[in-house]
């Protein structure tokens, strides 16, 4: 037993000196590094669990973080102009979870739906799609990566049924916004009067409202979107992946399920759901203030601009799209790519310049990214949009 | 912001203070709130995230605990005797997470299937079907709680379909197992050659495994069955929901999609998966030890046999099935029910002498319901089967 412990003791000790050298070559995923949960560490003790729908009426289990987790669901639903007194939403396990809701929900309304998206949409989406035996038409996007709108309206008119429109506010690899306004303006022109548009804001979704001024399309439900996913742990920064869903209310009341025994409504795909979760986004969003984010975006668009400006400067094509602070580049040799777990698709890899980066890890990039080129390892455009 | 730090500082001691008196008053759910991570805090300074398929290659992001993950799957699977080398799993978000990939890999193995589940089952079952676009069938159930066999076999016939059967190794209610051993005497005797059997073992999984001579009827993967679903977070116990899916390799190889931009394979539901729970599983299953779990398990259930012991001393008709630490009685006023966080349906309610339980709880629900009992709040006997 000693030298179980003992030997136990030690690999936690290596998986830490590990994960510190890691997260400081952190440069390709949108999972931030940078964040401090310790005043909750406590809450550890507890089994916390908030079970069901955290709008309902809770009678039992008491050791419950719901009245909190409303509070974030209301806050993102502010950031998000959801219609007051007229969403629902709750605290996830992460994206894939929101989009699967809203998927979800968008074929309860429309059974007959079909889920247009395009080719740069999170690959998790087509799992979704067949999770919920739902059909999907999938739709070329433009070389910055956004959804190509004259080919999802000729899409639509084709195919003909109700169209579930999947929106990427920002999408994985090349961090472009798929124009929400457009595609309304293309549905109300096309007459059709049943629709359904989900967005996955997954990363975006967290940035995007805390632009000093947001030159871009607004995307949220003041455009008429039915539902959002939104990811806590990729700008946020947690120690594990959870999210939010907003919905229509209207959308989702018959989704529920009456549960006799914790006398709750459940209409969340879960049921049992992470209570730590909704502490973590409330210290973040809540207690720390709309400026904390406002600050750290800002800080982090300009260090993608930086990043954009260094590859410049070594003669290396690097672009990002507008209010992106996803960096594409051309791909570099495998070590620059294990070594700083770049992000890579075909001939481009990306950096993400979030909250952990430094103008240093940067410069650090760049200089490998440049010394690879020079031993012609590949080529010096990026696909350029 | 000082003011804000405070107000929120406060908030935080309020519900650290009223979740310390409340987990030492919760006696109705099967969440275990007996446990100490304390050694894996400094964890959360980290995202940790285990990505896709525990069992795949992974070279990107290197902050997860996959390794930690599949030495985990490796002891459930050795728990439920799995075919070496013919089993995939993976630690997942808690129970319905589990049972809806059990289900979703039937549904794919059988997409003509038809889910039979008796009528104690988890209210999330109908639910993950309405997911998924399957059919059920809802049998009725004996008095203790467990499939009605005869009945279970009628409804097979009558319907004729590919009979994908989800079987409850503990129902949520009154803690009955289903027979898995005369289902499948049944399909053999109807000759039924195509099926699938799914176990929702959420709470049971981590309790049959562990008693000293089980003299229950063997459930798991020498009795054929396809797909399991266990809780971490209802006997183990965890700060927050958590468990493990098992299926049979085959059955879910073509479950998953390559993911390019972290050259993975992903058939999991969820994607990102939290990378932290691996991790207490870990140090309660392996470092710990079989041991540890085989005494907690010992404990409970002597201390369930002491609650119908004390039950019937007082002349209340309380019961328990074989091998089951729920302890059925008759319901109690409601304020007794909210005191002690008691699980109720219709006339009956439950009590789960789980690790964090003590004599001196029981005496004090004993002693609480008896009152009920005098001033004539309900009767004395609880649906005894």
């Amino acid at each position: 037993m000693a030298r179980k412990c003992s030997t136990s003791s030690r690999i936690l000790t290596q998986l830490y000196r590990k994960f510190q050298r890691a997260a400081k070559e952190m440069a390709g995923y949108p999972l931030s590094q940078c964040f401090d949960y310790s005043q909750l560490f406590r809450f550890l003790k507890f089994h916390i669990n908030n079970l069901g729908d955290p709008f309902a009426k809770h009678w039992y289990y008491r050791i419950n973080t719901l009245k909190i987790e409303r509070k974030v669901i209301d806050r993102f639903a502010k950031l998000f102009h959801a219609p007051k007194g007229g969403y629902w939403g709750y605290v996830t396990n992460g994206g894939t979870e929101g989009n699967l809701y809203g998927l979800y929900a968008a074929r309860e309304l429309h059974p007959e739906g079909v889920v247009f998206y395009s080719d740069q949409t999170h690959y998790s989406v087509p799992k979704c799609l067949r999770l919920l035996r739902m059909e999907g038409v999938k739709v070329k996007s433009l070389p910055n990566g956004e959804v190509d709108c004259k080919a999802l309206q000729d899409a639509i008119v084709a195919d003909g049924r109700t169209p579930i429109i999947f929106a990427n506010i920002g999408t994985t690899m090349k961090g472009a916004v798929d124009n929400v306004v457009r595609i309304r303006e293309i549905l109300t022109d096309l007459k059709v009067k049943k629709f359904y548009i989900h967005c996955d804001a997954a990363f975006f979704g967290m940035i995007l409202p805390f632009l000093p001024q947001l030159e871009a399309e607004p995307f949220d439900f003041r455009m008429g979107i039915d539902s959002i996913a939104i990811s806590g742990h990729k700008m946020i920064g947690t120690p594990f992946p959870c999210g939010v869903v907003l919905a229509r209310k209207s959308n989702v009341q018959e989704l529920g399920a009456h549960v006799k025994y914790v006398d709750v409504r459940d209409n969340t795909i879960t049921g049992s759901r992470n209570g730590l979760t909704p502490l973590f986004l409330w210290q973040e969003l809540i207690c720390a203030g709309h400026g904390k984010m406002k600050k750290l975006v800002e800080d982090c668009m300009e260090l993608a601009g930086y990043a954009v400006k260094k590859f410049s400067e070594a003669g290396i094509g690097a672009w990002r799209n507008k209010n992106s602070m996803i960096v594409v580049f051309p791909r570099p040799s495998e070590k620059t790519v294990l070594k700083w777990q770049l992000a890579v698709e075909d001939g481009i890899a990306h950096l993400i310049t979030l909250p952990h980066m430094s103008h240093r890890v940067i410069d650090c990039i760049v200089k490998q990214v440049v010394s690879d080129v020079k031993r012609g390892i590949h080529g010096r455009k990026a696909h350029l949009p």
